[in-house]
């Protein structure tokens, strides 16, 4: 197939949707990639471009010329084409912005390359159908045949006022009921959901998902309207949220995925594993410093790795609970009922683990007073994880430090140490050693 | 505000959207919850009724009648009117929907009821706008002035033949910009994704997020056309997965938030707890195995915390980006690749932590042969535990179980045993014991 027959290939290509075509080049290599990108027309290679693997999409715009992309770019929406502008290095940016033929294109993209990527702003389009107050309902549908052609997917109707300030909105089905004289000022509806341009993206989905909008509006602090959210968008902010917090969690940072290259892999895991190498010094080292205990109740020392392990656990699923409990907002009440609650939890866990662990003991090796330290240590140790697991989070919340970072390794690794610090504190004093 | 004063209440919440009325209501006790859904009328409460926590929800139906339950559901979408019902117990189900009076509605909601909860069938509504091929462009403005009315959002309007079965769709804006003598079968776009009514709703989720979608039709095998599912379904269903894989891994089965009752979190948690302890008990029958060993170099004991939070986190960590990987369908290639890239990985990752470890073993402990025999053995570690990691996934995938319970402590204990198995096994051999 790939054996340059160009019509042939136009043929085959024609009949797919553009995310399909976009997930074949990221199989093949560059040049071929670059090949058909080239080949076919821009309205849909741009729409290919953007559904492409970042990576690959980095290396076939760097096969393109500045004039290339900027054809490429003309033909996408604007938070589209703002958003391949922005992976590109900062002198090629402004190249690709200096080759844009549409003037009004230009000066919007211009604008939303302005805006943080984390922000409402960094998320909008400019694409939206709006129309003023004062209109009537034929004059507004005249318009919207005009305005609709740009936009590929008309949600509302905004309306404004003189000065560009949001009122209200309108849907499509709204104007078709009605009559052709009825006023637009008529016909709004007025309680209109809406987001300021500085809005945090996470929020702003927050929003939508709550009140299961499929556009909202953005705002500047005068209430000017200024673009629009789909949901398609913030389908993609849901996904990249849920899989950043569960890398976090496994140990893993940064947007990093199982084709990545071994030495990106390695900077994404190697820093949580010498937080583990760490921890694990620590343990040794306490455990030295019981060594004494040896000789007389070796067999305490044959737990550590036990008591590790469930102080581990413990406190990883106490801070998921929470963490997840922050990001869906509904963590309430106090934070000292918080901890009551995990500690009775902890409590009740740790207990029926215990007496678990009890019998093996004194089954296997029939020291009851070695058996009992064991256990109570135990449930000491699932208490404080769990606490430990509780704290953290709601205490990076209230910093403004993203709870998220306190699962997997970080919890772990601090719960090992100390799990196993109180473990031989509590059995030597029970043993009385 | 709560003293029985039904108009000011009336007034105060009639200002609210049911998303914040519902999450007002999350809040108070459950007679005043009650007292408000019974005070509104059933338009507004019906939406407060799909918003509201599952767990507050059961009990608020508890105290309605067959009758009050009914009503809330004549005024719902086909999809929220079968899920509340869904919910009820068995015996009440039968009663609520006798009690329905719309025989269209009562026919629907019983047919949507039939399907399986995870499939498409158990996620559509049977809202949409549909029109005959024949029709034309004046005819199908007339009728979907019409259907409109029950339908919140008109998305796409689906063309079908006389037998019912989908042939294309138009959007709103397309039957605008046409003219009213043009027939339908002239405008309809032929190329639409669909989706079958028992396909998974994963699988859904992840058409409609391929292709941007913000509605898709459900056919059924001889593509006749059932129901449509929205956006914001999927949204919901994203967010549940997202959650869901995310307590796996942190060692939490069901669908727990931290307001549930205690019991309920020990039910989520202790299993995992169990396993973990089930774990700790074959670390402590190796350790007391390598007993003999310990007379000679006590040091290697105090490492195997160390070891074992090693084992566990490179697992998880190598578990958790395929588990990822699967989910998006990115993980291509052969089985063997996958492997021999995770063992290129945790060899570097293994080599860098092994020489920090050998230098602080050597320089603190001054047995250069017990700090190499410890670093090979981590080197060692590392790697088994990486391609455990990569490996079991990528098994239960293969054999249709979900990979995601194979992250957590699934991973980490069977890590943690291994991992000092081995440990004791090569440190024992290069020490010459």
């Amino acid at each position: 197939i790939k054996a340059n027959d160009d019509k042939e290939l136009h043929k085959l290509l024609d009949e797919f949707h553009y995310a399909d075509i976009a997930e074949i080049l990221d199989e093949v290599n560059l040049d071929e990639a670059t090949y058909v990108i080239k080949l076919l027309d821009s309205e849909t290679t741009s729409d290919i471009l953007t559904e492409l693997d970042e990576d690959i999409r980095e290396r076939v715009l760097k096969n393109l010329s500045a004039k290339e992309i900027a054809e490429e770019v003309e033909e996408l929406d604007t938070d589209d084409a703002a958003d391949i502008i922005l992976e590109l290095p900062e002198e090629r940016q402004e190249a690709v912005i200096s080759h844009i033929e549409d003037q009004e294109h230009k000066a919007e993209i211009t604008e939303l390359l302005a805006y943080d990527e984390d922000t409402a702003g960094g998320l909008m389009a400019k694409e939206l159908v709006k129309v003023y107050e004062t209109w009537t309902v034929a004059g507004c549908m005249r318009r919207i045949r005009g305005q609709a052609e740009e936009v590929t997917r008309v949600h509302s109707i905004y309306v404004v006022n003189k000065e560009e300030k949001l009122i209200g909105r309108l849907s499509l089905k709204d104007l078709i009921v009605a009559k052709n004289d009825q006023k637009i000022s008529d016909l709004v509806k007025v309680n209109v959901d809406y987001v300021n341009v500085n809005d945090d993206v996470e929020d702003v989905a927050k929003v939508m998902a709550k009140y299961d909008l499929e556009a909202i509006p953005v705002l500047d602090d005068n209430e000017v309207l200024l673009g629009r959210i789909t949901i398609d968008d913030i389908v993609d902010v849901l996904k990249e949220e849920a899989e950043k917090d569960y890398q976090l969690a496994a140990g893993i940072t940064g947007d990093v995925d199982s084709d990545d290259s071994i030495l990106e892999l390695t900077r994404a895991r190697l820093p949580w594993l010498f937080l583990g190498l760490v921890g694990g010094i620590g343990a040794f080292l306490i455990m030295e410093g019981f060594q004494d205990t040896f000789n007389k109740y070796a067999v305490l020392f044959f737990f550590t790795p036990l008591i590790a392990a469930m102080a581990g656990n413990v406190g990883v699923q106490s801070s998921a609970i929470i963490v997840q409990g922050l990001a869906n907002d509904d963590v309430k009440g106090s934070v000292n009922n918080r901890l009551i609650k995990e500690m009775l939890l902890a409590a009740l866990n740790g207990v029926i683990l215990a007496v678990f662990l009890f019998l093996f003991v004194w089954v296997t090796k029939g020291e009851i007073n070695t058996a009992f330290a064991i256990s109570v240590s135990l449930v000491a140790v699932i208490i404080v994880a769990g606490l430990i697991g509780t704290f953290v989070p709601l205490f990076l919340d209230k910093r403004g430090i993203d709870p998220a970072i306190a699962t997997g390794p970080f919890i772990t690794t601090s719960n090992d140490i100390l799990g196993i610090l109180l473990y031989f504190w509590i059995a030597k004093m029970i043993l009385g050693i």
